[in-house]
């Protein structure tokens, strides 16, 4: 499937921290740039009819553009598994469902994650030999962008688990950036073969010995993430999610101490006119709204969390991550590739046993 | 004790990875700001005699400082299991012997860490009721500096061993800066109560009701660190390590992305002259330099690792670190809240078990 092959994702308009015009000005913009993909829009329609770009919307796109009318809509305090019974007259729920049925090749949704999280199983159940579903988060390095998982799905993961997210991960990112062979490593407290606890040690052994193709690099430590040395980064959910939010937080602080550097004085101001050109290019590098859209790995059928903070350039990179996917195989190649590694995998644990 | 109470501090003077210039130039630096400290040096002879300084400290200081030859050294690739055994004639051994015999208050070393954390545990031994012992990392945020720990010391923690980390630093926090009451929270993946595992939930459940004293927050995220949320930031091993390694690896490409945008042309580098003070009081603020020090607590004994590749002003700040523990009777603090949150502890999981 190339560029042009005309495919439709979903997308759940509600529920975005900035508003409707963060998502609506994200379609836009998103369907301004590729001439080949219909957007099907899942929300209230009143509440939709009161802003401007939903007529822009009309006008120009009315060929590529469909609105699904939804009474309801998820809020970042639903519980999930109360919503997986009573939230079916959701945006949310409607806007997955598309992707069951085959009408829609993804689905794009800033709202609660863990609501979406639960409905997605719910709905696409998982791929065949995947156990557990992972968050995947895009990540600026000092190479370009990494990818890490699991950042959230879940709070634990044991080896097999964590040998079936390097497999998502891997093909994710050779979907989404075209390298052949990404790198793979397990975040772990020390590059050594010989650190860590036992579960991540026995995943290290899966990869090294299940999956030839893979360019499986060992272990990586945490400052390996922002020097890009590996471009797939797999954890559990616990310290993914821990891992990445320090990471932002780090990122958030230190920006705003260049702000205050900035400002102090007249003559810091016309520094900082000075460097405004670098400056400005260092803060595209930064921002996470270039890249927003973390896809939701290991179901039967795509989905992609944007932040709900995201703007509408954000919600537009999440869109485009959707895009990649569908028109990529990667999804038939993890299938392929679980299968391939299940059974070596099964193997190396029973010898782990009998060793020990 | 107060500041003009004489005290004894053993410095490990050999493994860093700056040489002997960070350590000797540390120690000078340090008699000269602190006139009621004597420091032991324990290294070899032979080789620290060859730098001026130690002609310095001999000549300045003679009545301060004391030198212990010891033959050997411990590398960083050495094996802590091995060296506990074959390594006593190494200057690491010796100091921390110096503690156990009670000629010094504290030790300081840079060497390696495993090696460090081996000797310190077989020599000095636990503090009674303290299960593990934990590395505890000085970090700047927003508000200050905060204490993260356990930051590698073990791969896992279970609740008991958790509450035992807040207690911890929760009396280093006091003995470093001086607050009454700490603010202490349990990193998570959210800060809602339902989030986490078990093991996590039930530690903030021994927490919230085993010491009404302490300034418990409850779950603390990824964020929360920069921020300066609370002063106190409890994880286990594992998550700690690779939270930390993280953030630093993130401030450092930062760091090298600033540089890169400051040195770019003419313009940028007159930008950059007029930002001077500011850059270099943000500098400042990021170099771990001045957070460098970080106790190992939990032992019958004040263990203090400087950072290996720590120079001369942050091997300087590790031996203050020391300064303020061993004239602060944190240590007894610490036996008194275990004793009183053990007790109640107990009676927690065991409510726990009956409710499950």
């Amino acid at each position: 499937m190339n560029s042009t092959t005309p495919v439709t994702i979903a997308v759940d308009i509600m529920g975005s921290d900035g508003g409707m015009e963060a998502t609506l000005g994200g379609c836009l913009r998103y369907l301004q740039n590729h001439a080949s993909t219909r957007l099907i829009l899942c929300g209230n329609e009143q509440k939709i009819s009161a802003f401007p770009m939903a007529g822009e919307l009309r006008s120009h796109f009315a060929d590529r553009m469909e609105l699904h009318h939804c009474e309801d809509v998820v809020t970042m305090t639903d519980k999930p598994m109360l919503m997986v019974r009573r939230g079916r007259n959701t945006s949310m729920w409607h806007a997955i469902e598309l992707v069951k049925t085959g009408e829609a090749g993804a689905v794009v949704s800033c709202g609660n994650t863990g609501v979406l999280m639960a409905m997605s199983v719910l709905q696409l159940r998982m791929l065949e030999g995947i156990e557990r579903p992972a968050i995947t988060a895009l990540w600026p390095s000092n190479r370009g962008r990494c990818v890490v998982l699991d950042v959230g799905a879940n709070v634990e993961a044991n080896a097999n688990q964590l040998v079936q997210f390097a497999i998502m991960g891997e093909a994710f990112f050779r979907a989404l950036e075209g390298k052949e062979k990404p790198s793979v490593g397990l975040l772990n407290v020390g590059a050594e073969e010989l650190k860590g606890h036992e579960l991540i040690r026995t995943a290290a052994k899966i990869l090294r010995e299940a999956d030839p193709k893979m360019a499986f690099h060992g272990f990586v430590e945490g400052d390996d993430i922002a020097k890009g040395t590996v471009d797939v980064i797999v954890t559990d959910g616990f310290t993914g999610n821990i891992t990445l939010k320090t990471a932002e937080g780090t990122a958030r602080v230190i920006g705003a101490w260049i702000k205050e550097v900035m400002t102090q004085s007249l003559f810091t101001k016309l520094g900082a006119a000075l460097m405004m050109g670098g400056l400005k290019k260092m803060r595209a590098r930064m921002d996470p709204s270039n890249v927003n859209g973390a896809p939701l790995l290991g179901l039967n059928g795509l989905v992609i969390k944007s932040h709900g903070s995201a703007d509408e350039t954000g919600f537009c990179s999440a869109l485009e991550i959707a895009d990649s996917l569908v028109r990529h195989p990667f999804q038939e190649e993890i299938k392929a590739t679980i299968a391939k590694v299940r059974e070596r995998a099964v193997k190396v644990q029973t010898e782990e046993k009998e060793v020990s």
